[in-house]
């Protein structure tokens, strides 16, 4: 018996009450009984986003959501900072570019994150739209700053539109108190969905702008969902099972309690961060972010790695991407995953790399991650 | 006990077979389980659409499908014919419009189609990019003669684009022997799913349209869909588990045969229709579609109809939409529906108008759709 267990920053394990919820009888969606769904669902958003601002759900992939903020916020020749350090940063110029946006490109070096100061220094030359960066960029399993970020934007006439796709019920993330005016989020990471959902939240601020912006698009016009939303609607058929998911997972996320779960994400990746150093073991980013761990490999370890660690033990976690095919494993710490399961991955990539010859001591990683997570003990 | 029955166009009722194959445990995307089962798929929506097209899969709804369609086969400026019969026809003006495209549009009475000599007179002129239509326009219940449609346009530079979200698998579609160049699909309408899904299948014509045009956006790139395809993969992440629910409602659909469901589907909607005369009820459409019925109201009976239908026999229709809202209602002939079912509406419709005190032979709809049944039995 090799029982599977998901540890890829998305899709994450989904909670068996939520797959239940999601083959319950599908009903129509233009009824009261889905209206008071929504509604709730709506209010749930809200609050694990920590904000009064709408709280907009699309039928599509995360991708989605942030290209119907980009393009609806910013018309075309319209100035905007993009931070470039992976391959969701990379997505987002090249999103900007295919609008006609005038793209000033922070090209980061892979594995650390944007700065406030360049920020400031950047948008202090005026006449930018918007600042465009990766709360988490789950290539490089690196976070930014969000909260200093948003600090400086609020001072000029830029909105900060955030990708929190791997952030949003992961990370802190208080997005009223920091001025991110559009967080992007995804329903199959910290979520604790299946793909298929894309959240979009959206300031007063941020409407200014995409009021003033003839949309580009029809599917991705935010104006169009704001006005659904407004009467517990959505402009589409909306994808009534994984919202009927939506809602028990907002259910348990809240029952928790937001700041719990934070404090939990936080303490795993701190926990595999430790396991790390004691086997020796390097991590790629120079500002790790909590929701997931980019580990490189040791010398002469390939992503054969993965493989093995997925046969024989049953657990997946994610590869490199672009340059880093094949240079480290990534570890997701969101969602329906807790201390034992992280101790047991752990276990799992001590045997597989002893298994593949390389020169680690099995235990250590599992003795550090262990002593880490007493604290939740 | 009421047990709940929806007849809505969409979504219509899920197989438990596939609901509960949509609960099991997620998995990851970019693995070799995923390819597989996704090449299957991609297999399963030809055979379906009688295409040896590709035939591409998005998360979204069916509109995103649509709208990718009529945006990456048109540059700004190119001329096409629109057929604007109701709701939806009326929404691929406006998706043509927003792109800038060159609309003439076939303004229709609603309830009638547009017609394979109207297309050729106005092709006549010359100049167009594309035909756009609806092959069943749901809101009026009403078809097109897609096939003769399909020779008008194939003799043409222009390519053919059908909203097919409420044919496809219902009503006959022969995609490549009609020429008909793309196909757009949802997965909420006869193919036995949620709603999130969009399908579009491309014709080696409207792939030499697409290459000729940048694609004015970035997720509804179909050229990104096509390359990822090629690889049995998708360029964002996909909805899995809809997908996993998808590869069981085509297993159950080939094994009945594809010509069967759509002979049965006419079988219902022929019933549906001969019980509407035998009550004296009027239809809409002039040239009725087989997937969906449209009936108008009779003198004194409103959409409170369709609310006690609802709450005292548990039967889900939808009403009307737009200019025609509260004048009738509509019964979905689509995907997991059988004779038995629409035997049962039949009875709860004449009970509900006998309620609300309209003139019918209570009865005499049921018999007259119990005849029409018999040939399948």
């Amino acid at each position: 018996m090799i029982k599977p267990r998901l540890f890829t920053p998305g899709p994450t394990d989904v909670p068996p009450e939520v797959l239940v919820e999601m083959a319950r009888p599908i009903f129509h969606h233009r009824t009261d009984r889905f209206k008071k769904m929504f509604a709730g669902v709506n209010d749930g958003l809200k609050k694990l986003l920590m904000t009064g601002n709408d709280v907009l759900t699309l039928a599509g992939s995360g991708t989605a959501g942030m290209e119907a903020a980009i393009a609806c916020a910013v018309g075309r020749g319209g100035k905007v900072l993009v931070a470039n350090g992976g391959k969701f940063g990379d997505r987002w110029v090249k999103v900007a570019r295919v609008y006609g946006l005038d793209v000033d490109e922070v090209a980061l070096e892979w594995g650390t994150a944007l700065q406030p100061e360049t920020v400031r220094e950047r948008l202090a030359g005026g006449g930018y739209a918007a600042v465009v960066t990766c709360h988490s960029e789950t290539s490089t399993a690196t976070a930014c700053d969000l909260k200093a970020i948003g600090e400086v934007v609020a001072d000029t006439d830029a909105i900060l539109i955030a990708d929190c796709i791997t952030s949003a019920g992961a990370l802190p993330l208080r997005t009223d108190d920091w001025h991110v005016d559009i967080v992007g989020a995804g329903s199959q990471k910290a979520f604790m969905l299946p793909p298929g959902l894309a959240f979009v939240a959206v300031s007063e601020k941020a409407w200014k702008r995409i009021d003033a912006v003839d949309a580009p698009g029809f599917y991705l016009d935010l104006k169009a969902y704001r006005k659904s939303a407004a009467k517990d609607d959505t402009p589409y058929t909306p994808p009534v099972s994984l919202l009927r998911g939506l809602a028990v997972a907002l259910e348990t996320i809240h029952a928790i309690g937001i700041e719990t779960v934070w404090a939990r994400t936080a303490l795993l990746a701190k926990a595999t961060r430790a396991a790390a150093e004691a086997l020796g073991l390097k991590l790629l980013s120079r500002q790790p972010s909590d929701s997931v761990t980019g580990i490189l490999y040791p010398a002469g370890v390939d992503d054969g790695f993965r493989k093995r660690l997925q046969s024989k033990y049953g657990c997946s976690v994610a590869g490199g991407q672009e340059d880093l095919k094949g240079k480290l494993f990534r570890i997701s710490h969101m969602g329906f995953v807790d201390p034992l399961d992280t101790i047991g991955l752990i276990a799992a990539v001590e045997y597989t790399l002893a298994d593949l010859g390389a020169d680690v001591q099995t235990g250590a990683g599992v003795a550090a991650a262990v002593e880490v997570l007493a604290d939740w003990c």
